[in-house]
C-alpha cells in the first residue's frame, strides 16, 4: 500500500488503506495494515466470494466458480469459432449473429475498462494482462434465429485456463439466444481490478443455466411522453444485462401517435408531438435488429379500440362519424379514465382499411411471433354518448344495453383480428390482449379463445378475475399493477396527492412477486405442469404519463432487474438472499452506461451485510420523532 | 402550412397541422386549416399569452409584457455596457462578474437554439433574425459582489424596440446579484421559433422584481452517495434558472468523507469511497466561482458531532478513545438512526486541532457569510455506551444522567464554535444548526443564542418544537420533512416497504408550503415584520441514501423549482395558478441540459387546461376497479 499520491513511479498497488477478505460468503472490509493477506479490491472479492459471486440473475441449474482470477484486456479477446450440429445448417447466417453479439460482449467489457482504467502512465502495471489470450468456442444446435415463446434459451458455459495461462471459453447452446445469454454470463465473470489496472476473469467456471419463464419483459409507453431512439437502445441493452427478452413497446395511445405509417402519413402528421418526435421505419429497424443481437424481442403493441385519439382527427368522415370518437371530449371523466379521451368508431367501417395499413407496416417492421392488440379500458359510455354509434347499435343489435355495446366491441375484435391475420400473410398468430371488461368472469370464455388469446393481467395480484383467467386455461403474462407498475407513487398529475396506484413499488416487491406462489397461496390453484406452462412470464410496466427519456432509465432500473431474476431463476428464497448481488448489478449497469438509480449508500456495497433492519432490536429506526 | 416533407425548397413554415391562439390567457390548439390567423407555434403563444407568460418564478412587483415578438440570434447579442452609481466604485471588478454572467446568459440561449434549430439547409428562414441587434445596458448601484442574507437581489428590467427594430435592454439593480436575476428573466422572455428557425424575444417588457425570502435553497448530500463535479455544476445552473440562491452542500457524513483536507490527508484516505470520489480544492473552487456567477451561494455544512464516521478511523488514539466512537458499531439501532453509526468523541481533546484544520480549509475554500455546523441526531446512547466517554462524563459532570451528556454536547458546541471563529480570522459569524434535542423546548434558550444561531427546521410542519423556535425569535430556515424532503417515498433501503418519510412529496406540496401561512394557521403566530424577517427562507433536501448523480437531477427537478417560486414570489394563490408555467419551465430546463423529470404527458403542455380533475364530476378517475 502506498500513500495517496499520483506519481508515475508508484507501485502497482491500490491507493486505498482498505483490503477485503471473503469470510462466510461475505466480503469484509478491513484495514490493510492489519491483514496478513495481499491487498484485495472489493471487485475482486465480489468476483470470488459466495457460490454465485457477481452473477445476476443467478444461474438456475448449476454454478461452479473458481476462487482465483487472471488479468486480461478485452481487446485481447479473439473472435469466436462456431460450429453447428444441425444438418443442414446455415452457418453463415448463424455466424453473423454470433459474431455481432460477441462484438457487443467485447464492447461492454471494453466500455467498463475504459471508464475505470487509470491514466496512461500506469499502463505498465498491465504486463501480466497484456499477453493473456481468451479464445471462445461455440457449439450451437440450431441455425434458427427467430425468438418465439418456444425458443430454447438454455446454455452451458465452461471457462478454463490452459498451461500457458490463457483462457478457454466453451459455450454450448440449443440456439443463438442461449449462446448470447452465455456471453452475458461470461461478462459477469469479469471485473475491473485497480491493482493490475486491467480487467480480470475467473480462472475456471462451469455454468448450466436456463430460464424459468419464456416471457421476461418491460413495457415502455412512448405515447404519453416521447423517448428518444438512444434511450430505447439503452433500454434494450439493460434488458439484456439481466437476460430479459422482451421490450413491450406501447407505441401509440390517445396522447400521441409517434410512429411513421408510410401508407397513412396523416397518423404522424396529426398525431406526433412534433415532427422530431417520430419513429421512422429506419429508426424502428435499428431498434429491432439491435434487439435481436441482444436477445430481446421488440414486441409492438397497437392499442385499440380505446386509447386512440391524437392522430385520428383527419377524414374520411362519413355519416357514421369520425374514425375516432370522444377525442379530447370534456369533461373527460365521463368518457375515459384519463385525459384525453378517444376510441375508435366501430360504426364507421372506414377504420378497417386504415387499421390494415397500420398492421401491415407493423408486421413488416417487427416480424412478430405474437401480436399485442391492446384492448384495455374500453369505455362503453363514450360509444353510448356518440349519436352515430347509438344509431348503429340500435339498428344492428336492437337496443342500447351493455350487452349490445359488448357485441359492438366483439364485432370490432373479430374484424380487427381478421385484418391482423391478413397483414400476417393470412397466417394465424397468438394475440395478446389486456385484461378488460371482456376478460371478466362474465364475458371471458364467450368472447375470447384460450388457444388464440394470451391475456396480459394488469389487475391486482389479489383479483378473482385474474385467478379465473388462469383457471380457464388461458396463457398469461402478469403485470399486476400493485407489484409491477413502475410509474406508481409519484405525484398525481391531475390534482393534489399522489397518483392512482401509489405507493412506489420497491425492487423487493418486484423480486418477491412470483405468480406461481401467489396463485397457489391466494387462490389455492395447483401449480401443475399445465398451469406452469400457461404462465408465460411477467412484465414490469413503465407507463409514461410522468416520465420521459430524462428519467426513464432510473425509474426502470435497477428495479426491473429484480423481476428479471425472479423470471430467470425463480428462486425459492426472497429478496434478502439476492440483495448483495442486486446492489452490485446496479453498479455494473452504471459502469456500462445505464443511469440506474441508487438503492443504498455506496457504503452498503463496500460494507456487505451491514445495512439491515432487525425489528427485534429496540432501536430508533422508523421512530420519526427520535430523528431529531 | 406544408405537407410533412423535409426538402430544402419548403417555405418558412411549420410542418404541423396545428396552430395556437391565446384566448383568456390559455393557449388553444386548433386545426390550422380552420383558423383565419397566421399559424402560431406553441412556444410563441406561451411567450405572449397571460400576464406572466413563460416567466418562472413569477415576478413579485410588476410585470408588463408586450404581445408581439421579434426573431433574433443569441450570437448577435452585444456585450453589455455597465455603469455603477456608487462612488467610488471598483467597476473593473464588478464588470468582470457582469461580463461573465452575461456570457452565461448568452450561452444558455445559444444552447437552446443549437438544440432546437433546424438543419443548415433552412438557415435562409432566419433572414429577419440575422440583422437584429440586442444591446444591454446595466446600472448597478454597488460594487459589492458578496452574497449575504442582507444582499439586495431586486432588479428592474426594461426591454424596448427602437426605430430600426433593434432591441434595447435596460437593467437597473442594487447589486450584481439583482442584475444576474434580470439576465435570467430576460432569457425567459425568449423562445425558439420553428417558423423563423431562430430565437424570438418580446418587443417590449417592463419588470420590477425582488424576492420574498433571502434564503432559497436546495440541500445536496454527497456523503451517502457521491455526486460528480459535473452534476453539482448542473445543480448550480438549475438553481439559477429559478432564481434560487443557495446550494447547501452536506459534504460529509458517517458514510464517507469525500473532500480533500490538505492538512489532514487521512480524512479522504480513510473516508472517501475511492480516490476518484474526492472533491479536490480545485474542484471546490470551480464550483464556488461558478456559483457566484450564477448568483448561487455554496453553503458548506460540516455535520458534527454526530454524523462523523468514515474518515475518522486513524489516530492519534489516546487513553480517551478514538477521535470518533461507535463507528459502524452493531447492532446499529442501539447507537444511531441509520447505519453506519459514528460520533465525534468530545472526551478526546485531540479532535479540536483536527476540526480547526478542517474549518480553516473550509473557510478558505467557501469564504462563507454563514457557516453550517450540523448538530443533528446526536445519539446520547452512543456516548453513554463508550467507556472512555462514560469515565470522562462521570468525572467532569458528576453523573451519567441525560443532563450530563447534554452538558458534554454543549461543551462540544462551545469548543467547536470557538475553533470556527478562529478559522474565520477571529470574526464572529452566524452558525446554522439543525433542529435536534438541543432545539427542543426543554433546552433551546439555555443552549442556543438567537443572535448567533440560525435554526434549520427539519421537523414536520406541525411540530410544536418548530413553532417554539419561531416564537423565541430565532432566525429560521424551513426544511420540514413532511413537505420538503425530496428523498421520501422510495423503497426502504434497509428492509421491506417504503422509506421512513414516505410518501413522495409532489411539486404541488412544495409549491403550497408557505411557513408564513402554516405558522399562522396551525400555531396562531402573527406574521408581523419581526417574524417575517426571522424566517429566512426554505430549503428542499436531497438526502442521498438512495440517489447519486445517475438520478439526482430528476429527483430534484422540477420539484425544487416549485419551492423556488414560493420563495421568490410567495404568491397568494396555490399551485393551480402556477401549473401551466411550471410545466413549461420544466421543458425549458430540459432544453438547457437539466434532465428534470416529466410531470405530465407532453399532451398537457400542448393542450393547456385540459388536464385537471374535477371531483364534482361523476367519473371513473381514481376508481381503480374501473380501469380494467
Amino acid at each position: 500500500m502506498t500513500l495517496f499520491t499520483l506519481n508515475f513511479g508508484q507501485e502497482c498497488t491500490s491507493d486505498s488503506p482498505w483490503t477485503y477478505e471473503c469470510r462466510n460468503e461475505v466480503c469484509f472490509k478491513i484495514d490493510a495494515s492489519t491483514s496478513k493477506n495481499e491487498q484485495m479490491q472489493l471487485s475482486t472479492c465480489k468476483l470470488t466470494c459466495g457460490p454465485h459471486a457477481a452473477l445476476f440473475p443467478k444461474p438456475s441449474v448449476e454454478t461452479i466458480l473458481s476462487k482465483s482470477t487472471l488479468p486480461f484486456l478485452p481487446s485481447m479477446m479473439k473472435n469466436p469459432s462456431l460450429s453447428c450440429t444441425q444438418k443442414p445448417c446455415d452457418i453463415a447466417s448463424l455466424n453473423w449473429y454470433v459474431a455481432n453479439a460477441f462484438n457487443i460482449l467485447r464492447k461492454d467489457m471494453e466500455d467498463v475498462y475504459q471508464k475505470l482504467k487509470k491514466p496512461d502512465g500506469e499502463m505498465r502495471c498491465q504486463s501480466s494482462a497484456l499477453g493473456r489470450r481468451i479464445s471462445t468456442n461455440l457449439i450451437i444446435a440450431s441455425d434458427d434465429t427467430t425468438l418465439t415463446l418456444e425458443t430454447d434459451e438454455s446454455y452451458r458455459l465452461n471457462v478454463s485456463t490452459d498451461s500457458h495461462a490463457d483462457i478457454e471459453v466453451q459455450i454450448t447452446a440449443k440456439t443463438f439466444f442461449g449462446a448470447r445469454h452465455a456471453f452475458e454470463t461470461l461478462s459477469q465473470l469479469t471485473e475491473y481490478d485497480e491493482i493490475n489496472n486491467s480487467m480480470q476473469v475467473l480462472t475456471s467456471a462451469l455454468i448450466l443455466d436456463k430460464p424459468a419463464y419464456p416471457y421476461r419483459g418491460v413495457l415502455l409507453d412512448t405515447s404519453r411522453n416521447y423517448f428518444s431512439i438512444e434511450s430505447i437502445i439503452r433500454l434494450v441493452n439493460a434488458l439484456s444485462y439481466t437476460k430479459m427478452n422482451t421490450l413491450h413497446w406501447h407505441i401509440t395511445d390517445t396522447h400521441s401517435f409517434p410512429i411513421q405509417i408510410k401508407s397513412v402519413p396523416n397518423m404522424q402528421k396529426y398525431g406526433a408531438y412534433s415532427h422530431k418526435k417520430v419513429y421512422t421505419h429506419k429508426d424502428v429497424r435499428t431498434i429491432v435488429e439491435h434487439g435481436k443481437l441482444r436477445g430481446v424481442r421488440i414486441l409492438a403493441e397497437f392499442d385499440q379500440p380505446a386509447h386512440c385519439g391524437e392522430g385520428w382527427q383527419w377524414g374520411p368522415k362519413t355519416g357514421l362519424g369520425d374514425l375516432a370518437v370522444c377525442v379530447n371530449k370534456q369533461p373527460w371523466q365521463k368518457y375515459c379514465v384519463e385525459p384525453p379521451c378517444g376510441q375508435l368508431n366501430p360504426a364507421n367501417q372506414n377504420i378497417y382499411p386504415v387499421l390494415n395499413k397500420i398492421y401491415t407496416e407493423y408486421f413488416k417492421l417487427f416480424n412478430p411471433d405474437v401480436f399485442h392488440a391492446g384492448g384495455d379500458e374500453v369505455h362503453l359510455g363514450c360509444w353510448n354518448t356518440t349519436e352515430e354509434i347509438r344509431v348503429y347499435v340500435q339498428k344492428t343489435y336492437g337496443d342500447l344495453s351493455e350487452k349490445s355495446f359488448m357485441k359492438l366491441w366483439k364485432d370490432f375484435l373479430d374484424k380487427s383480428s381478421a385484418e391482423i391475420v391478413k397483414a400476417n400473410n393470412n397466417k394465424d398468430l397468438p394475440l395478446i390482449v389486456w385484461t378488460s371488461m371482456m376478460t371478466s368472469q362474465k364475458y371471458l370464455t364467450d368472447y375470447l379463445d384460450k388457444d388464440k388469446h394470451i391475456i396480459q393481467l394488469w389487475t391486482t395480484s389479489k383479483s378473482e378475475d385474474m385467478a379465473n383467467v388462469v383457471r380457464k386455461g388461458f396463457r398469461t403474462i402478469f403485470s399486476t399493477y400493485d407489484t409491477l407498475y413502475l410509474d406508481c407513487g409519484y405525484g398525481n398529475w391531475l390534482t393534489e396527492g399522489n397518483n392512482w396506484c401509489a405507493p412506489y413499488k420497491d425492487w423487493k416487491l418486484l423480486y418477491d412477486n412470483s405468480p406461481r406462489q401467489f396463485l397457489n397461496k391466494n387462490f389455492n390453484i395447483t401449480i401443475d405442469d399445465k398451469v406452469k406452462k400457461s404462465i408465460l412470464g411477467q412484465e414490469a410496466a413503465m407507463w409514461s404519463e410522468q416520465v420521459d427519456d430524462q428519467a426513464g432509465d432510473s425509474k426502470i432500473w435497477p428495479r426491473a432487474a429484480a423481476l428479471g431474476e425472479r423470471l430467470w431463476t425463480d428462486p425459492d428464497h426472497n429478496w434478502e438472499q439476492a440483495s448483495t448481488r442486486m446492489i452490485h448489478h446496479r453498479e455494473r449497469m452504471v459502469d456500462r452506461g445505464i443511469p440506474a438509480d441508487a438503492l443504498q449508500p455506496l457504503w452498503c456495497d463496500q460494507n456487505e451485510k451491514n445495512c439491515y433492519y432487525d425489528p427485534s432490536i429496540n432501536g430508533h429506526y422508523a421512530d420519526f420523532s427520535s430523528r431529531r
